[in-house]
């Protein structure tokens, strides 16, 4: 049996810019496509605007708010939203940030109406400007429309 | 070809609590049957007990242990074992643990009689308990039963 | 409907050792076929010799070119390339070296003629071995040849 792939990148260029705006070889996020199912990779994401400027420096809500809102624009670009999701990892500046960053996700998700959370993985690291304090990649699965 | 996605969640609450139980809102790993296939995603998993609480504080082998021991017990709540694994994700708070770590993982796949090791890595990371010393997240991917 | 899976290690033995040679349980990737399709997970590869020697030591972008290189090694032994990865996971020690990581990158991509770019996260943490510098997983989908 020989199956066949169709991928492309996913775009949410009002909430986004393009990486390669800033001369990096990345896609906000891939869609595949195969076997009647669909695949989405999601790269990390932070709170950045569609201009590629970082926003809400200092607020970690407010940050983690645009995340989610940034991520949820990617996901829907591709036709899917946040019950499409399967794993996320959350990269944190500070673990100290850990309690508002579960409080916002809570809210969050409660507002998706989410009957099944995906699975999860949150760790502390460096990200790549000094000023962003939460990156978020998704991966999500679905079935084709 | 239109397919059908049944997701659930993976639970052992025998080894691990549920993350609601500690207001979080993530699943200890999603089961995803698409296609014939199941793909397995694990959460991030540590040395908690039945109860949410950390244990073996201090001494790095046994959190693997535990750690490995309750990453197999959800494995095992989805019909699945370690041949199953295709990549693991393993964060340490010290790398200082490495050969700590490999020295069980060695022993443990040893016990498993895994004929292929998973890909994987292994980096040093903070994690979201100060007495956490390593957690692991997996995927797996296995044929219809 | 009942789907096979069939499973194997990459090697690349001409760029980078078994793990096992140093006495460590990770396949460098595995290849898995399942319905028409063929997913391969690498694990973490950096700047190693096919000795698993560190290389390069000090010198970021070259460290970088022969990652880059042992990832294309093992993508290749699995009849893959660069335009099959899906994404990658990119680890620097130091985030200060991220525009020298990106400038290579950008270099790199340009010369396999990418039409479209992995989706893609890079964080700064701690590595397996001090002198390392850039350590990158990748994750690739591709059609049944």
């Amino acid at each position: 049996m020989k199956s066949k792939i169709l991928k492309k990148a996913i775009k949410a260029p009002d909430f986004l810019n393009d990486p390669a705006e800033y001369n990096k070889s990345f896609s906000r996020g891939l869609k595949i496509e195969l076997n009647g199912s669909t695949i989405l990779e999601i790269s990390g994401t932070a709170s950045i605007n569609e201009r590629g400027k970082s926003i809400h420096i200092g607020n970690f809500s407010a940050q983690a708010k645009r995340t989610f809102d940034n991520l949820t624009a990617l996901l829907g670009s591709a036709g899917a939203g946040w019950h499409d999701v399967v794993k996320t990892r959350c990269y944190l500046r500070n673990m100290r940030d850990y309690d508002k960053f579960n409080k916002y996700r809570n809210q969050f998700y409660k507002k998706q109406k989410l009957a099944l959370f995906p699975a999860s993985i949150c760790v502390e690291a460096g990200l790549c400007r000094p000023e962003l304090l939460v990156e978020i990649e998704a991966t999500a699965i679905l079935g084709k429309k």
